[in-house]
């Protein structure tokens, strides 16, 4: 094979929806669009179940020997008193260390289809096309110290140390620029620098970058603020560029604008490798694992769906093949096609195999 | 007097709306309901321009020895380049500082005249009532190392520190359980433990503490899904406790709900004197100082009024009083009165004088 996937389904809905994508690679191998392999992997609980830590090192070797990474979603309630170390985040968290990838992209996109599931007003939604370029591998999801300290008395002490160097910010800057050429032009840079020394850096480093994209326009945004004016005015942003925390709160928001969080991927990549040209590259829905719905068959499997398009798109440059993908999802919701999450009167609701299926049929019409 | 009151309005809009606190003041003081002095400081950039500091040691000193500080808003394009230690946030957080407020109550309540204004659909939003606390004086905000390192080439490091000891979560923990039981007998407690330590020590002292309280109902949620239900069905909260990071994210995520930003205020108090049982005081609106429309007579001095309301409601106990000019606001505002900020058609457009004359005049009435 020219090409290798390493698919990390995780626990709960994680295993179902990844089946549906390997229905996929099976076709697309078989048509001669791609020839790639695949091998699969334990992260999260089942990891833990299996081998008592949140994810093997031979696990990790592979990810990283792999051409991309496929992941699920990982936890659930049966794993919540397992050691910190070994819970099922540690191993999302260790693989986008090791694989640094540091670059989250998590587009949130309104599908028309969808605009009314939305809690926010249909035409404040309706459109939308916001990307989320969230630093991935800094700041205070890594930084030392990180630690509790007994004081004694009864007395605890935590804490947690929010880092940023120059060239890290400098890199996921130029990301969401280089992403903003494609698009609308625009980047909002999301920091408290009102408060933090890293937004201070944060907003010193970006202006730095911006004066090399004259023809992107950007704007300073706190981070309260961009979370307010999400919800207020989405539409008013293109790209966001913002930290790993902020990150995560952000792209949570900018997620459930849509009305449709099952229905969004995302992409994580590292640098080009000097020689090669390669980027390590890691793709997820942004959902987690749905341990209520675990098991049912009923998980929608659009955002792993998406997130497998955005693996050809970025790590295969196979854009005909990722546009062709996306449509087809649009297509099946259109039809009005729906899983549990997204059902709607007068749609027809159907299960994971079934909603993955029709992907499936439309692709091959 | 029997009370003093330290007026700090600020800059831009805040000198505007302070004022129609002061008219409400001399009212009720000249009825006898209330027994105020009151005292001017400046704050923010109105400070820098006459002292070169974001609060003289003065005027700190006055409002720790105020019973309440009434504080209008900071900040402006003007001061963007002033030093660090002295943009005009320093002075509210020096302030929130020195008067040890830890406990920022921050009610996100949807008015039934404006649940039209909000960016949600209206059966999500109407009758919402949220009450944020969030830790004040403590976290990211205040922890150290807080630095900018020149490591040569080019290249800096910033480092924020996040920091909580178990006293600190413990006092915020009882203020949000003690508020729930005069409330629905809820309380989310929203951290990121999965990721920071400091949620860890956040989720285990919060829980401690919720065994005194077996008729108030504790969830635990993460920091980032706290934020995406906020915006899918915030009806579902009631009191949200938080640290002081998040609580600034989803305080202002809760109050754009409402669809009325200018109308919130909030409340952020010390721990009482073991003497004289007295806390702390410190009432600002959650908006900020809005330097576009300063100057024009035309800001919104609904969420001014609103923190006056709260201070004579937590300050000084006069509950009656503070019933009746939250509803003299709510009357005015099903009267027809808008500013432009809360504009609708087949509603009456008004200023920030005649918003506060109107609410006066209800007093009265
Ligand atoms: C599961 C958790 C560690 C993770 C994060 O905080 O980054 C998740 O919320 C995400 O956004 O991918
Ligand atoms: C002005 C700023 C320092 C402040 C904060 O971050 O706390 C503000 O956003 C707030 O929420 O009161």
């Amino acid at each position: 094979a020219t090409h290798s996937l390493f698919l990390l389904p995780g626990d709960g809905i994680g295993t179902e929806i990844m089946l549906e994508v390997e229905k996929l690679v099976a076709w697309t191998n078989a048509e001669g669009l791609t020839d790639f392999s695949t091998d699969r992997g334990l992260a999260g609980g089942s990891a833990y179940d299996a081998h008592g830590v949140a994810i093997t090192d031979e696990d990790v070797e592979k990810a990283k020997a792999a051409d991309a990474v496929i992941f699920g979603a990982v936890g659930g309630p049966k794993w919540d008193d397992v050691p910190y170390e070994q819970r099922p985040e540690a191993a999302l968290l260790r693989l986008r260390k090791e694989l640094a990838v540091f670059a989250n992209l998590r587009p949130a996109i309104c599908y028309p289809a969808l605009a009314e599931a939305s809690s926010l007003k249909r035409e404040l939604v309706e459109g939308l096309d916001i990307l989320i370029v969230r630093e991935l591998t800094g700041g205070v999801y890594f930084g030392e110290p990180k630690t509790i300290t007994d004081l004694g008395n009864g007395q605890k002490r935590a804490i947690d140390t929010q880092v940023y160097e120059s060239y890290e910010i400098d890199r996921i800057a130029r990301v969401a620029f280089d992403l903003a050429r494609t698009r609308r032009g625009l980047v909002h840079s999301a920091d408290k620098k009102n408060v933090m020394k890293s937004g201070v850096l944060w907003d010193e480093v970006v202006k730095g970058v911006a004066a090399d994209y004259p023809d992107v326009e950007l704007h300073h945004i706190l981070a309260d603020n961009a979370a307010m004016q999400l919800v207020r005015t989405p539409k008013q942003f293109d790209v966001m560029v913002t930290d790993n925390l902020f990150g995560d709160i952000l792209s949570d928001v900018a997620a459930m604008l849509t009305g449709s969080l099952g229905m969004l991927p995302s992409a994580s990549l590292g640098a080009p490798d000097p020689a090669t040209g390669k980027r390590k590259a890691f793709y997820e829905p942004v959902h987690g694992s749905a341990p209520d719905i675990a098991g049912q068959g009923i998980a929608n499997p659009i955002a792993m769906i998406a997130s497998f398009a955005m693996a050809l798109r970025y790590s295969f440059n196979l854009l005909e093949l990722a546009d062709r993908v996306e449509a087809a999802i649009a297509a099946v919701l259109a039809d009005g096609l729906r899983t549990g999450d997204i059902a709607q009167d007068n749609r027809k609701t159907v299960g994971t195999e079934e909603m993955g299926a029709a992907i499936l049929a439309r692709l091959k019409a």
